[in-house]
């Protein structure tokens, strides 16, 4: 069935292009979608066309959950205003938050975005510390704000990135597989790692100790999502938590992409790797789709921002709105046991990706927590050269199989799984038997120890390439897989 | 009748101080209001008690309007994803803003939040123009986030505030009652007083010029809110834009508070002072309550972001539901001709409140445009001392009439009425009338040349005094008043 439009698809993307900045890139830019209803796991497009969503970590208790849309439609007709009034929705809000973290962790800030977030606790940490340097992972993305922008490599290192400023000092991610120290993962070898990655960060503390008195913050995602679906070697969050405060610096858990039980054996990921930090930052599936994130700090921090005397206000943060519509994605975490359900469709999941890397040569490393997944591409497993050509082919012909999936990782060769939580092990099998299929016409399912053949036709696809160049590269994917 | 309520006042403040931080603070804090219920203009405490809002600028077609309600519900029960994906909504929206701007202000960013829309609005100003200097007035207020911070001293000059960077230059706040230069308001005089104002802000350019090879943005409110209810001198912003701009600079309009029709004769308030800017922020009315807030620039700064290759990309920024609601609120103000109502309803208020002038010596000045309407207590109207504590008695005593209005401004004296635009003639009758009753209880109606009793006996109440303090002075303004 087709959904009534304002107007055709071809209107919608004349107008797009005369009046929104062409800095916000659709997805699938030659061909984008459009996605006219979601429900739970799916989206449709105009035509009815319907989309089994793997990516879309915002909608985490699943598209238009009726539970969550109930909630923000009631409180939306009683009363929606700032936070300089007392609501119960908000003290409740906050209650359960502080509920499910560990004991110092005990005070609410809520904002709109998880970038406003990110911007409070380092405006946190800077006041209590009274320090200005901050480590931060290189490839980290931890929002769109001038000062996240300061802090992400994933931005600032691009080549019309503005400079990486003075007092940001970048750490190697700690991954095991592509980063600056790896080795086959075993227990024994990454412990090793993680000590190894971490003193990488001992030593920026070390020298900031020296030249500038110490540190203000280390700012990480629990687990990297941008960055590539990186999963820190055991060990190392702790260690560089020790080293950070050791430099009198304050350390901030970002679980805006990875938190509310996504990684399944915990309701933050922080909690995976054994440590507790002093901030920790929340958002996109906070509000399922919703405008509302917040943060959540210690009570000395919390006293050192109001001992300032400058108040802070925001103007829709904390609206009876946002906390009634995060109470209501809380309850269903909890009604549906989504948690123990990533846990446990997420493990499935990884387990039948694994089954790939004995198909498929291309599959060069698999990772994940929950149901935050990686599988990482590459077209010569000995020298791990990143199929980054590979990785955009098959995000499109999943697409084509009406499955969306996206790629990421500083050499974009990550394919990203990280589905709303209503996920079920029939979609995982879809997914995987898909991606097995299209895996297929890559390599013909053959397991050559070296370079394919695609590798030599085509150059990688840069996301800011023309889209001519793009459809002739892919005409000239599509030759050779026909020729393979 | 009472509403239903999770639990008592008591709890909610309990619940509150334990898990919210301090620096959120409460209006009446000694005894807050716990507002449960919105309609229109009123606003409802948990007793049922109905209040009137004389200072929601954000409930802008008035509380939980109806239509916009429906169209946020509806909307949210379909789909709710990022902007990456096509959707009807945004595409509509960003062309009904488009066309209420002129000409060149054309290409469209939406965002969360007015702190969200002026980083933005900064950073594109960054991009296009490769500078660093920002020129923003005296008092002014852009946001809550470190970037916005850097360039507010109403925040970074109070005594626990950050510190001015090296590159933000504060210009004086043209307000010709308080300010640098400052004559009774007749329309020889303003218009000297435009060109003396604007003469200030040219030297900043000069010197950044000489020093810094020219100037990055002048940012300012169209009408100065947080600041005072200040309202430009004729031909001030004229000047300034053309400063600014022969000094290689951009200039931002914000319309966070003002924008949408609130000053009655335009749609945005920069179109009362002649002047085009080359980008334009909006947000607070834009969602009545829902966070949602855009960036409005010309084709040229669009195509300067879009140049660097670095993607924008803001999770829930033009989210369908968002576009939904706003578009919503540009219905209604549409159909219920909210911004002829402004116009009409502020004219009558601010006529009303200029007729307290000549009843009441605190009343210093009065001053507005639409529904933005400020009124400055004074305790002696020739040195112009200001009011600070009867002004905070005075909104103490109307929140006692069950009727809620602020003071802001430098000196905290200033009454500030900006309520939803569906205020009627009998609202601000009411209004008038009780302020006419409460002056009198603090002036006795008398009409004294010089400085009132009160003065002497009362020191100015500090946000941050303890609350027994604050008491205590109360107590005393209570018996200077009964005394009189």
């Amino acid at each position: 069935m087709a959904y009534l439009q304002s107007m055709p698809k071809a209107e919608t993307i004349k107008l797009r292009e005369k009046h929104v900045g062409a800095a916000c890139q659709l997805f699938f830019r030659s061909s984008p979608l459009k996605i006219v209803r979601g429900i739970a796991q799916y989206m449709y497009d105009e035509t009815g066309e319907r989309y089994l969503d793997c990516i879309n970590n915002v909608a985490h208790v699943g598209h238009c959950h009726p539970h969550v849309v109930e909630a923000g439609r009631n409180q939306m007709s009683l009363i929606s205003t700032n936070n300089r009034y007392l609501h119960d929705e908000l003290v409740i809000l906050a209650e359960r938050l502080v509920k499910t973290m560990p004991e110092p962790l005990s005070v609410c800030f809520f904002v709109n975005s998880g970038s406003e977030a990110n911007d409070l606790a380092l405006r946190l940490a800077r006041i209590h510390t009274n320090r200005e340097d901050v480590i931060t992972l290189d490839h980290a993305y931890h929002g769109h704000l001038t000062s996240m922008i300061a802090v992400s490599p994933y931005k600032f290192n691009l080549p019309g990135g503005p400079a990486q400023p003075d007092w940001v000092h970048v750490a190697p991610v700690p991954d095991v597989y592509r980063g600056k120290f790896t080795c086959p993962r075993d227990s024994s070898s990454e412990e090793t790692l993680g000590l190894m990655y971490a003193g990488e960060v001992e030593k920026i503390c070390e020298d900031a100790k020296q030249r500038r008195g110490g540190v203000c913050a280390f700012i990480a995602e629990s687990l990297q999502s941008c960055g590539g679906q990186v999963i820190p070697p055991e060990g190392y969050m702790k260690k560089v938590y020790e080293n950070v405060r050791n430099a009198g610096g304050v350390c901030i858990a970002d679980e805006v992409q990875v938190g509310f039980g996504r990684v399944g054996t915990h309701m933050w990921a922080f909690e995976t790797q054994g440590v507790v930090p002093d901030i920790v930052t929340m958002g996109k599936p906070m509000g399922n789709g919703h405008p509302v994130a917040a943060v959540i700090c210690t009570q000395e921090i919390a006293k050192s921002f109001a001992d300032t005397g400058v108040e802070y206000f925001n103007t829709y943060g904390g609206n009876p709105v946002s906390c009634a519509i995060a109470n209501a994605v809380l309850d269903v975490i909890e009604t549906e046991n989504l948690q123990e359900k990533a846990l446990r469709v997420g493990s499935y999941l990884l387990e039948r990706c694994e089954s790939l890397k004995h198909k498929h040569s291309l599959v060069g490393d698999v990772r994940g927590r929950g149901l935050f997944v990686g599988v990482e591409l590459v077209t010569n497993r000995d020298e791990r050269t990143p199929a980054t050509a590979e990785a955009k082919h098959v995000v499109n012909r999943m697409r084509e199989e009406k499955i969306l999936i996206s790629r990421d990782g500083p050499d974009a060769n990550v394919l990203k799984f990280k589905p709303p939580l209503v996920f079920t092990t029939h979609d995982a099998d879809r997914l995987v038997d898909t991606l097995d299929r299209v895996l297929g016409e890559l390599d013909g399912g053959r397991m050559p120890s070296g370079s394919i053949k695609l590798e030599v036709t085509v150059t990688p696809i840069s996301d800011n390439m023309e889209k001519s160049n793009e459809t002739a590269v892919k005409t000239s994917i599509k030759q050779s897989i026909k020729s393979m």
